[in-house]
């Protein structure tokens, strides 16, 4: 059974900024479901139960921004 | 011998933004040189003196802005 969750992100300004994060996003294992908006700042993510915060935050920090849960 | 010319580009916000446009341009022939920025909105290129302008101008509109010489 898969859970939503929610981040704030910082630092977004586009669609190129949106996808970046996307990319990284989606080759975390037991990631089911992206949507990010630059527009909000905020990611939401449908995901397995047990996938770890800090695996998001640090696939967040490699396409370049900062993300935290919220 | 190379020249200089510089446009206006709306709607550049970020790094990415100029990636975008750089790329695009730099598939032009008689490009030798690209400086872009997303912050002062300023292309400038280095290029043979008889490129066509419109040849920029579509360039750019492909990688999603609008730019007019300056």
């Amino acid at each position: 059974m898969n859970t939503t969750r929610t981040y704030s992100v910082k630092g977004m300004s586009c669609g190129h900024c949106e996808g970046a994060i996307h990319s990284e996003l989606a080759e975390i294992e037991g990631v089911a479901d992206i949507v990010v908006s630059a527009q909000t700042g905020r990611l939401t993510l449908t995901t397995e139960p047990n996938l770890d915060d800090s695996d998001v935050v640090a696939a967040v920090e490699e396409a370049g921004y900062t993300a935290s849960r919220s």
